[in-house]
């Protein structure tokens, strides 16, 4: 670990140099942190490197190089990957450590990392992001956070570099249970959207003015805002959240529900939609194709009868 | 119908003094128009005599005396009893009538209707409204108009004194379609919104910290921020949308969706959550009974093993 | 009405000469019924008039000239167009006349069609029948009965050239029921069916051996024996049950379960699948094709990753 | 391991004396195997020894002690904990053991401990039946194998002691699929049986004769015929399968299609329905409760109005 004098900005380790890993260091640079990064392929590193940041061969020098490490991987078992094993992040913890699991994972997973790192006498966040990729960039995700007070209050400086709210939403794993339902309700809002967007457009409405509407109304949210253009026409925007990604979501989202006893039928459902979805050739599309789905399947049966 | 000089406001008919229809009625009456009112029960009508209104004994009385004659009622089968027979609006209706039918319909009965004033030389409206109870009470509501773009210009000075918003969806029909369509994603969304509260909830999160934090995600609609109060204690609140009420809708949008081949995956799972809801006890109740409702079965599920 | 001895048989009116009608009319001419036949395109009746039936110009005509009326036509739409205006059945129903429905239609329609009889002084029994087309031929159907058990008995001779066995299930009404819950339950297995078979085969076994299997557990029924041929190879088998017909048939037990507030869980969702295999092209396919929907999903699916 | 002439009968461990282990044991001594048993709590060895049987202190025992070892315990779970640890079957078995897993568990560890065994020279066959505790009585169960083919011909004679079928499926894990396979229909077909049973009812028609309308048709099958009385009146007999058990036969099932990427809609639809059943106090009931929970829905839908 570096040193650190009482006004000293923290050193900040970051693995995970994805979608979102990238523009999430850049505003770490931007904040004036020192910071050391790790990517499974190196090449992601260097145009950091050219910007002052240190590279790291392992996740275990990460967690020895900083203050606060932060993980930011694709799942799970990414997230598994990157902490077990002589080279992984609880490998190279000591005592007073911090890590910031920001990925999208289970609570199981989250609590037992936590645990793994207390054995080290280092404290470990579950703390993942709402927000997509314009988001990150701007610094303007929301983090939700479980675990230690003291620890979050130890992170909020970081955090802040990165976001514009920090929710500390309880214990370990309360973080990523709160990350898990407000993807869920995306998830299935999607999905409504989708077939009422569909509906509409079939019984005469033009969908620009559905989504007009139900953006104006008691339930329009930034959701709708955001994908209206994707809505409109999906091969003219960028793809910010894939069927694939948004599948996990509900796949995890699901299991929580397994673990709490809560029937999550609406969850459940919208997991089954999306794998029609995948099954359709969507997989890597944008979640929008919802709506492609359902209305090429309208039009299936009206030809078929 | 009465005379109409230029810059006279019309003579506005109105019938069905609902839990909405009678704020509507207030707001009628406070932008100064001059109105009839009928109501299957006549006490109803005698607070608005008081305050100027005229009663008349049967809705073919109203459309016969009224420029623009707006029904409000409880559903389909009640919008059919009051237009249909020798006492009904279409008996009443003479050329140049005008008639808002703002109740909460299905769009193949909101043509059928437009064609039997059609074939009296009048027109017909299908102008429901998004919005509830309090809503209605500040004029705030919005208003979705299906048919002939001349007869919505013509409607709107008396639209304008009770909504925010009026908007023109298309020909006859689309003002129920769309109604329908944001009711159907305000059902899966209470629905969805219920299952991740009480797994939130059983992770370790405050309910009212879980509804903050979604109320300020990509997700948060004015919906969230509304029922807020409601999700905390049911028992506090004055129940503005019954789990009866909001099934109605979701039958209409699953009709709907079969008239129009769109697989309504997700409002058909809403319109069954409701239906156990119902079948729970909780039929007069604020659909926010819902995560009451899952949370009894995640208790009695645990407490079986 | 024609005459009718003591020892007579009774002469036979039957209306609707589609795949199901056309061998009933043979076996109760084998058996020695008198027939007067009907059917909306004319020409399916010449056959039968040369093996000695007469043909009527109009279900009218029919019930007229017949002592026991039968019709066997597609759906509940059918059926009334069969039943009234001037030319339809209950127009040429006099007093002691009695009509067997074995169309599959909804417990309701029974219900509305009896009463009808009823106020001509005839009798209606609701009679359809559970077998497919070689059960027909075989005049091995079996009937299940909805009505006055006199009438029950008066009806049997006939009904006894047709099928294997009478049920006589209750008042008006309770044959068709019957017959939706028979249809309703093979609906569903059919879909669990196609699931466990392909889930079976992507397992390593062989489809073959698994409905030997299935055939020989305790779940082992007539319709797998029925069906393994073209679950084997839906190309080399003659089609018997349809897609769309089978879809008409869950409709109906979903709205059975509608009108005595039963939750049609998975007969509600094995319509969804049906749609599903319908809007895939299959509508005039045999059910047996669910199993290839399911089977496509599949590879699109492990394609996708 | 015993030695064994070529006419001598293989000496049979046992392990898991349940409510089938206990009945199959009876079988096996009676066609005059010598079995050595092992149960966690010993008192169950106990009759079983008074009739010849040998106690085994731990499962390594009876593996060590028999030429074919059978195990016959809860899930999973209980098999992982007979299986592994120094006092395990795996660690008792030597080159060319024989163990016969007749649980129900998922394939993928029937081939992950079929793997375990070949490491130690030995081979293992999944090997679960399908039939009820009345079967198991009469050595009446089917059995249904996956792996090597010498293997199961090896293991016939044991088995042929306690099942009326043997059914090589394939190889290893294909037992425990086609298993799965069979449960799952009767799970679905549960479910189904019981909406159209209380359909039925409410539509007028006798429970009774509903049973015996549906068990004569083309989808009559034994399970109709053995659930006949519980259906009728589920006090009456002895619960044969719980509520709980079917859950677990329907999760393993759902976890099947995701790991075949076949989606199991109806299978995970009554894993849903029965967790609904546990949740109203049905867990340690007969199956046939779900029939009690529709209708008790209906009852309170109906009284909601």
């Amino acid at each position: 670990m570096s040193e650190q004098a009482g006004s000293q900005r923290p050193h900040v380790g970051f693995i995970g140099l994805g979608r979102m890993g990238r523009p999430m260091v850049d505003n770490l640079l931007a904040a004036g942190f020192q910071v050391t990064v790790h990517n499974r392929t190196r090449e992601r590193c260097e145009p950091f490197a050219a910007r002052g940041a240190r590279i790291a061969d392992t996740p275990a020098d990460v967690a020895r190089d900083a203050d606060v490490t932060i993980t930011m991987v694709a799942d799970g078992p990414a997230a598994e990957a990157v902490y077990v094993g002589p080279d992984g992040v609880l490998a190279g913890l000591g005592p007073g450590g911090l890590v910031l699991e920001m990925s999208t994972i289970g609570p199981e997973l989250a609590r037992s990392l936590a645990e793994r790192a207390a054995e080290r006498g280092a404290q470990l966040l579950d703390a993942p992001v709402s927000g997509s990729i314009p988001a990150a960039r701007a610094a303007q995700l929301v983090v939700m956070v479980g675990g230690d007070a003291a620890a979050v209050e130890r992170a909020r400086p970081v955090l802040a570099a990165l976001s514009r709210e920090q929710h500390h939403m309880g214990p370990a794993g309360t973080g990523a249970a709160m990350k898990l339902a407000v993807n869920a309700l995306i998830g299935v809002t999607n999905l409504a959207l989708s077939e009422v967007l569909v509906a509409a457009e079939r019984s005469g409405i033009a969908r620009a003015q559905a989504l007009d509407v139900l953006a104006d109304s008691a339930i329009g949210s930034p959701y709708i805002t955001y994908k209206r253009e994707a809505f409109l026409d999906p091969d003219a925007v960028e793809v910010f959240f894939t069927v694939r990604l948004m599948k996990k979501d509900m796949r995890l989202a699901v299991d929580l529900g397994r673990s709490t006893d809560v029937p999550m039928l609406s969850v459940a459902l919208a997991d089954e939609a999306l794998t029609l979805a995948a099954a359709s050739g969507y997989g890597e599309d944008d979640v929008v194709r919802m709506a492609d789905v359902l209305r090429a399947r309208a039009e299936a049966l009206e030809a078929s009868r």
